[in-house]
C-alpha cells in the first residue's frame, strides 16, 4: 500500500518511534508524496526532496515543536508541514484558504517564525535563543536551517557575526546545494566549493566567526545526520553544521535541471515528466518584455547593464545574461548591494537597469534614498512582481512600492499599463533622464500579443485618456487598468464614465489632473496598491493642495495583509476584479 | 607661522610635490587645523584624527580626483576635504549653507560618492570598478576605506561576497580602530582583534573571499603607507589592505576618550579639554528620557528586552547596558538583524525595545514587515531622531519614517508631544501591546524639565485637545506641537484655533477626528515629516474615506531633500518654525 507508513506518522511521537530500518522507508515514502502532491497541484518542489532525510532527522532528534526549527525561506518546509500534522491538508497547499507554502506560525505550532524572503532565520533562532537563556532554559535547542545561497546574504553575516559572541544555544545548519532558485554566485559560494572539495586554504570562515563548526556530511546520509545531529545537541554555544545535499534529490528531472524543478508547476508523478506546454499564442509575461527589451536597447546602447539580485530566471535577465554576459550581474541575495553598486555605475554614467521584486525592494529602501535619491543617480529600478502576486502570499505581495517610494525626493514612479508601455518606457529611461526612476509592473502574463512594436519615447510626467465620457473620471495606474475596461463593458451603460491612466504617480500629471478636476464632479482613484500613502493618496494630496472640493473615492488594497491564493480569487476577496468594479461602478453611476 | 606647509597645499598637484620630511610636517599641520577647526565649531572630531596620515598616504599615491576614493560614512574626512580646496571654507562645515559634514558629489569632483550611512562604499567602489573595465580603463583606481564597525555590517558583507567573484580593480582599505562611534561588538571584531595579535587560527577571513589582504600595518607611519599603497597600485583584481589606526590620534583626551571625542561639541584647542558644561536646569534630550525610562521600566519587568544597532551612547541604551547588561544589547552596525532578533525575542513573550534611530530603521524596512508585522509580534520600536535632525543634513533627517510605516498593516505609530508621553507610551507599550508599535521622538531636548512623573497609560488610539477654539482646528503629531503652541501665542488673536495632538498617526482617532470634522469647516494638518503619504495624507484618506468635504490644508516637510544646518533654521527655510507657523495661522485666519 502506497504511504503506508507515512500514514502512520500522525505525529513527531510516531515518527521517533521508528527504527532506522523504518526511518529509510519514511524518506522514500515522504519523497514520494511530495513529488506526488507537487506535481497534482504544483509548488516548490527541489529544495524540499532535498531534505527529505535532513527534515526527518531533525524532527527525530530534536524535541520539536518546543525546540525551535526556523526554516529559512521556507521553500523546503514541505516535508516538515506534511510530518507535523498537514499531511491530510497538504493538497490545499498554496491555495485559498489551504495552508501556506511557507511555514506561518499561525498554522502550526511546529512553524516556529514565518519566512518568505530570505535569511532572516539566524537573527530570529538567536532572538529566540536568548530568550530561552534569559528565562534560564539551558536545554532548548534553537535551530537554523538556511541554503548556500541565502547563507551570503547580509543580514545572514549580521546574525552569525552577533551570534558568534553569544554563548547561546543556537545550530545553524548551512544546506548546501549550490543553487538557490538559480545557480549560488559570490566569493562565499567559491570558498564552500573549496571547502567541499578540501581544497580551501583557510581553516574555516565560520570557525573564524565563533561558531563551533562541523561539516561538510552527506545530507542523504540519514543515520549520519541522525548522530550528527545528537552530538550537537550536547554542544554548549553557536554551533555549525555543514551540510551537503542534491536540489530536486529523488526525481531524475529535478537533479538534472534543478532551476526549471524549482517550482515546475504540474508535472507527471509517475515519469517526472513535465507536461508539454499547449502552443496557443498568448500574450508574453511582462518579465519576458523586460527580458527581450533590455537585450535590444543594449544592444544598441553599451552604456546600459543589467543587475538582479538572484533572479536571473524570475527577472528573466538571464536572457541578457546569456547574449551579453559581461554587462549583465546576478549579485546573488544581496538587495542592498545590488541598488548601491547600481548607484556606483551610475556615476560613471552607465545607465544601470535594476531589476527587483517590488517585495524585495524593501530590503534596499535605504540604499534607494540615501545612494540613489539623495544623488539623484539616474538609475532604472524595474520593479517585477508589484501588486498582488497570488500563491506566494503574504510575504511576496509588492502591494507597498507605491507608498514607500512616493515620499523619496527625485524619484520618479512609472506603471506601464502593458506589455508596449513596458518596452516604451525601457526605452525612453535610456535615453538620458536626468532622475532615478521606478518602473513597476505585475506578475504574469500582459494583454498584447503583439507587443514587440517599434519603440516610442513617453512623455515624463504624462497621463493618458483611455475612454473619455461624461460624469465620472476613473484614474488608474498601471495593469489594473485592464481590470477597469473589464468592469466597463460589464456595465450596461458606462458612457458616464471617463477612465485616465495616470501613468506616472511621480511626477503626477498636474495639467491633465486640473483638467479632470474642473470637469468633473466625482472621481474615483483605484490602484492595485496599498491604500495608505498610495496612488490614490497622491490625488487626495494634489486636491488639497490646489483647493479643489471634488468628491475623490480610493479604491485600493486596504489596510491589513493579504493572504495567498490566485489573483484572481484575491483581489475578489478585495473587490478589485472586474465583475466587483462594475457593480462598484454601478453602484456609483446610480 | 602656522599651518606654513598646510597653506600651501593648493592642490594634490602641490601635495605630490613634498618630500618625505615634509609630508611629516604635514601630518602634523593638518591635525592641528583639524582639531583647531573642530574645537572652534564643533563637529566629528576623532575619526578625522586616525586617517591623517592614511588621508594624505591616499591623495600622494593615487591620481585623485581620476581615482575614485569613497570615504565610509564620511566622518574621517574632515582631512580629506581640508586637502581637496576646501580648507579655506572647512569654518562653514555643517552650517547652513557651508560644506556638508560628510562627502557629497555636488561639492567637489574629489568625493566619489555621498555618503553618510555606513557601509556603502565597496558596493559603489565596486560599480565604479566594473563600469571602469567595461570602458576598458585598466589603469583607474577605485578605492573604499571602511572601519571595522562598517565592515561587519551585512551590506558590505555583500559587496566583499560580490567583488570577489570580480577581477574589478578594486582597494579595500579596512580602517581598523576598534570603534565606531561606539566600541565595535560582534564575532569579526574579535577575530580581527586576534589578527591583530597574530593568534587567529585561520589564515584570513578576506583571503577566503577572494580577496589579495595585505596588511595588518601601522595607519600611522606614513613611509610604510606610501610604500604598501605604491605595491598595491600595480595588482590587478580586488585587494585589502588592514590598516591599524587610533581613533582620535595626536589629541591625548581623543585617544582616551573616544566615545565622547567622536564628536565632542565645541572644545578648547590648546589644551583639548572640553568647556565644563553650563550648570543651567534644562529638559532632558528624548534619548535620555527614553534611556532612563527603560532601565525603570526593565527593573520592573524582565521580560523588557533593549536592542540598539550600534547606538548606545546615541540612543542612551548604554544606561540599561551599564545597569541591566543581560537584557541590553548592542548588537553593531545591524539594523536588519536587530529587527528579526527582536522579532525573535518576541515570539518568546519577552517585549523588545528596538531603538533605531528613523534614518537607520529605512536599513530594516523590509524586516519590520516581513518579520514583525505580517505576523503581528508586539515589537516597540523606539525611533530617536524623527523629523529633522539638523548638521548631519540630507543623509539624516528621518522625515520618511510616517510614509513608509503608515502603509504598513497591524502596526501602531505613536509620537509623543513631550517627554512625558515618551515616558507613558514605552510604559503603556510593555503592559501587554497586542501590535506592535513605532513610538517617533525627535532628536534634543524636551521641553519639560520636571518630566520623571508617575507612569499613566495612555489610551491606544485616543487623541486629545490642547486648546479649544471657534473655527479652525489644527492637527498636528509629535513634538512639533510645541511649534504651534508658540505660533498660536504670537498671534495677536488665536481664539479661532483650536489645536488638537492626535498622538497616534495609527490607529486614527475616529471618533475624535468625527467630531473634529463635524465642528470645524477648515482642518490644518502640521507635522514634522514629509507630505508625500505623510501625517496630512491619513486626514485626508479619513475625509475622503467618510465623505467630508471640509477644506484639510496639510504642512510639512516638502518633496525636496533638505539640507544642513540648525533645526531651527532648517524650520525656517520651510516656514516650520513659530514664527513662519504664526504668520501663516494669521493669514489663514483673516
Amino acid at each position: 500500500m502506497q504511504n503506508q507508513l507515512l500514514n502512520t506518522i500522525n505525529s513527531i511521537a510516531s515518527l521517533k518511534k521508528l527504527n532506522q530500518k523504518e526511518l529509510s522507508i519514511l524518506t522514500l515514502e515522504l519523497r514520494e508524496f511530495i513529488i506526488e502532491a507537487v506535481a497534482a497541484k504544483a509548488g516548490h518542489l527541489g529544495a524540499s526532496l532535498g531534505v527529505v532525510e535532513l527534515t526527518i532527522a531533525l524532527h527525530y532528534v530534536f524535541n520539536t515543536p518546543k525546540d525551535e526549527l526556523i526554516w529559512d525561506v521556507g521553500h523546503q518546509a514541505y516535508g516538515h508541514k506534511i510530518l507535523t500534522g498537514r499531511k491530510n491538508e497538504f493538497h490545499t497547499n498554496r491555495q485559498k484558504n489551504g495552508i501556506s507554502g511557507f511555514p506561518k506560525r499561525t498554522e502550526s505550532m511546529f512553524d516556529s517564525f514565518g519566512v518568505g524572503h530570505s535569511s532572516t532565520s539566524i537573527s530570529a533562532a538567536l532572538g529566540m535563543a536568548i530568550a530561552s537563556k534569559l528565562k534560564g532554559d539551558l536545554k532548548k535547542q534553537h535551530i537554523a536551517i538556511i541554503g548556500d545561497a541565502s547563507i551570503a546574504s547580509g543580514m545572514a553575516f549580521e546574525g552569525l557575526n552577533h551570534a558568534g559572541v553569544t554563548d547561546c544555544n543556537l545550530l545553524v545548519i548551512l544546506n548546501d546545494n549550490a543553487i538557490g532558485i538559480d545557480p549560488s554566485v559570490g566569493a562565499l559560494k567559491q570558498y564552500l566549493t573549496n571547502v567541499k572539495k578540501g581544497t580551501q586554504k583557510q581553516d574555516n570562515i565560520f570557525e573564524a566567526l565563533n561558531f563551533n563548526y562541523s561539516g561538510p556530511i552527506d545530507g542523504h546520509n540519514l543515520p549520519l545526520l541522525i548522530s550528527e545531529l545528537e552530538r550537537l545537541k550536547t554542544i554548549k554555544g553557536p554551533k555549525f553544521l555543514h551540510v551537503i545535499t542534491t536540489k530536486g534529490k529523488g526525481l531524475r528531472q529535478a537533479e538534472e535541471n534543478q532551476v526549471v524543478y524549482h517550482a515546475p508547476g504540474r508535472f507527471d508523478a509517475k515519469t517526472g515528466d513535465l507536461y508539454s506546454k499547449e502552443i496557443t499564442v498568448q500574450p508574453p509575461k511582462f518579465q519576458d518584455v523586460f527580458g527581450h527589451t533590455i537585450v535590444e536597447l543594449a544592444k544598441q546602447n553599451n552604456k546600459i547593464v543589467g543587475i538582479t539580485p538572484a533572479m536571473p530566471t524570475g527577472s528573466s535577465l538571464k536572457f541578457m545574461m546569456d547574449e551579453i554576459p559581461e554587462r549583465a550581474f546576478d549579485v546573488g541575495i544581496a538587495e542592498q548591494h545590488a541598488v548601491t553598486l547600481a548607484a556606483g555605475m551610475a556615476t560613471q554614467n552607465l545607465i544601470p537597469f535594476c531589476n527587483v521584486y517590488s517585495t524585495f525592494l524593501q530590503r534596499a529602501y535605504d540604499q534607494v534614498i540615501h545612494d540613489v535619491a539623495i544623488q539623484n543617480l539616474p538609475v532604472v529600478f524595474c520593479l517585477d512582481r508589484a501588486g498582488l502576486v497570488g500563491e506566494d502570499g503574504a510575504t511576496h505581495h509588492g502591494v507597498f512600492d507605491l507608498a514607500y517610494l512616493r515620499c523619496i525626493p527625485n524619484l520618479h514612479i512609472f506603471a506601464p499599463r502593458n506589455e508596449i508601455e513596458l518596452r516604451n518606457i525601457m526605452y525612453t529611461a535610456q535615453l538620458g533622464l536626468q532622475h532615478p526612476i521606478a518602473i513597476r509592473y505585475p506578475r504574469g502574463r500582459g494583454s498584447i500579443i503583439d507587443w514587440k512594436q517599434p519603440f516610442t519615447k513617453i512623455n515624463i510626467g504624462k497621463g493618458t485618456c483611455i475612454k473619455l465620457g461624461t460624469k465620472t473620471a476613473i484614474l488608474s495606474i498601471g495593469s489594473i487598468a485592464n481590470n477597469i475596461t473589464n468592469a466597463l463593458e460589464l456595465l450596461e451603460n458606462s458612457s458616464s464614465f471617463s477612465h485616465y491612466d495616470m501613468r506616472f504617480v511621480k511626477p503626477l500629471d498636474k495639467n491633465l489632473l486640473h483638467s479632470i478636476f474642473k470637469k468633473y464632479n466625482t472621481i474615483i482613484t483605484i490602484e492595485d496598491g496599498c491604500i495608505k500613502g498610495g496612488f490614490g493618496s497622491s490625488i487626495l494630496e494634489f486636491a488639497s493642495d490646489e483647493n479643489y472640493d471634488n468628491k475623490v473615492h480610493v479604491k485600493g488594497i486596504p489596510d491589513n495583509f493579504i493572504e495567498h491564493g490566485t489573483i484572481l480569487e484575491l483581489q475578489k476577496s478585495i473587490e478589485l476584479d472586474p465583475k466587483s468594479l462594475s457593480l462598484f461602478l454601478k453602484k456609483m453611476a446610480d
